[in-house]
């Protein structure tokens, strides 16, 4: 039998089926649920079960394969999964080579394959940035692990492979990430499980422990990458960017080319994504604030090249005025 | 039968005991908790039952009245009040008032009844402060409102004034304020209970919402002020702070003078309450985090005075520099 198996995906190519780890349950519960449709995939990557773009672009590529594999009509599958979520631009690079191939499943399995590759790369570009000192402490933000990946991770694949393959002493500070906590759930659940030393904070506490001089330097992940080296990634990123700024920190994007988007020019043509408020005004289903309030929810903010030291692609890590170079 | 009343404290003199709203069962249910011991005082202090400056001082002046009543050992009453909360100078302000008098009684109910008084003046002081135009958007973190305060509160004592006394139209943006949340359960309880417009925001908005250009200024509290005006308040405040700076927002600490602590010169006289790691790692008992997993849980931080634009008292509205003249 033919298995593809990684932290978030397990795919079963010769059924037609695939697994994926439901992050919504996460850290309570280890679930893992079935797709057998494109329209399970989509449902997944909409209700955040699965997360972080590049896996939304992995798991939107096996939705793709499995429309191929019942005999679906398969634009109508890509159009649905091109609707899934407006921000990440993995998704539309993966769904646009599976509209290309003459072979789904040999590309969606490459594209599973080769996101492991490209961080193990990231990875090492990135681990070369960090000081040299004997105890390091990076602040990441939202979950740009191994489970917002197929696996290893692009943020915390640079810490990754700076722990594991250069005998680096890492300790990582996670932000909560409210309102869906990717940090305090996902970031802190991947790194207990691999050992690497994690303090969770709340959102609020950034500013202070870098006024204290607690943090060497921030990495996070990316979204969706401008021409121009914007960058569009968890709400809430800018605002560690600007105190990374004023208080003398490197700030770091660890991303695939993919994310890049060659149509992108400025910040301007990144589509901010606005979700539920009861995202906000809910904790895990508990009620935090009275009904009657609303409450504001946009998913992603941009943060402008000047307040970013480096892009770490698989490509290396450049300055963010030098994406473009990247890609054209 | 002699009874003081507000939103937060109902005192019955003659049976030497008073109530106060159980702040943490906030915004769910209105419940209040009685007070017959300067230790019940203590207790609703320490587990933040009551919270914000003023208040605290409110409910250890109580305290030091229920000793006199009980014939207790008051210095003893009186330290034991003073080590429930490190950061919050009012406290220490209320208990030296309530050493020094010769009428416990009268003086309890001379802090509450002033407290009233001195934030309808700082409401005053500060409305004038926001723009002229047709709508503003005040933006405020944690709560400095009448819940705070015996009651009308410091900087929701601003909007209060500005809405209901000068017929302003003013929304307020309301920050969640993790990890105790007195934005989401509090601020926007009591200014929902008022029909004062209230967005609630998750902490991670506060840049992106500025930089769309949606504040037009920044109002919050203070726990404790040094005399070269660095801001003691709610974790969270600082980067708030250095947002407002970069966009140009004004950014206003609306504060009693009984905050400014004329033994602290700087902030380096400030000390900084480590709260339970719990706090961060569940929200309202449910947890959010492995357990394996530290936390950090500092409850302030301190914004420079170069990143206030003013300081709003009863005595008036003055630059950060010019506090120490407030108090000398």
């Amino acid at each position: 039998m033919s298995e593809f198996k990684s932290l978030t995906l397990r795919v079963r190519w010769d059924e037609a089926e695939f697994d994926y780890l439901d992050q919504t349950l996460l850290p309570d519960r280890e679930e893992w649920r079935t797709c057998r449709t494109h329209e399970d995939a989509a449902e997944a990557i909409e209700n955040m079960r699965v997360r972080g773009a590049p896996l939304i672009g992995a798991v939107a590529a096996l939705g793709v394969w499995l429309a191929h594999e019942r005999d679906e009509n398969v634009e109508e599958a890509v159009e649905r999964l091109r609707r899934t979520r407006p921000t990440a631009y993995n998704l539309h690079w993966a769904l646009d080579r599976m509209e290309r191939t003459d072979d789904p499943r040999k590309e969606a399995e490459e594209i599973l394959r080769e996101d492991v590759r490209t961080n193990k790369r990231i990875g090492e570009h990135g681990a070369r940035l960090l000081p040299d000192s004997d105890e390091i402490t990076v602040l990441t933000h939202c979950n740009a692990g191994a489970l917002a990946c197929v696996d290893w991770g692009t943020a915390l694949g640079v810490v990754r492979t700076a722990v594991f393959d250069h005998g680096k002493n890492v300790h990582v500070v996670a932000t909560e990430t409210r309102p869906v906590q990717q940090g305090a759930r996902l970031t802190c659940w991947e790194l207990n499980r691999d050992d690497i030393p994690v303090t969770l904070i709340a959102d609020t506490a950034v500013g202070y422990l870098m006024s204290q001089g607690e943090i060497d330097a921030v990495i996070v992940g990316a979204d969706r990458i401008a021409l121009d080296g914007s960058v569009a990634n968890k709400i809430g990123t800018y605002q560690i960017a600007v105190l990374a700024d004023r208080h003398d920190v490197p700030f770091y994007v660890a991303a695939p080319t993919s994310t890049i988007d060659p149509n992108a020019h400025t910040a301007d043509d990144i589509p901010i994504e606005h979700r539920p408020e009861d995202e906000v005004k809910t904790v895990r289903g508990v009620k935090i604030a009275p009904d009657e309030v609303p409450a504001l929810n946009p998913a992603f903010d941009v943060t402008p090249p000047e307040l970013i030291d480096a892009i770490v692609t698989e490509k290396g890590a450049v300055k963010p005025e030098d994406v473009e170079r990247l890609v054209h």
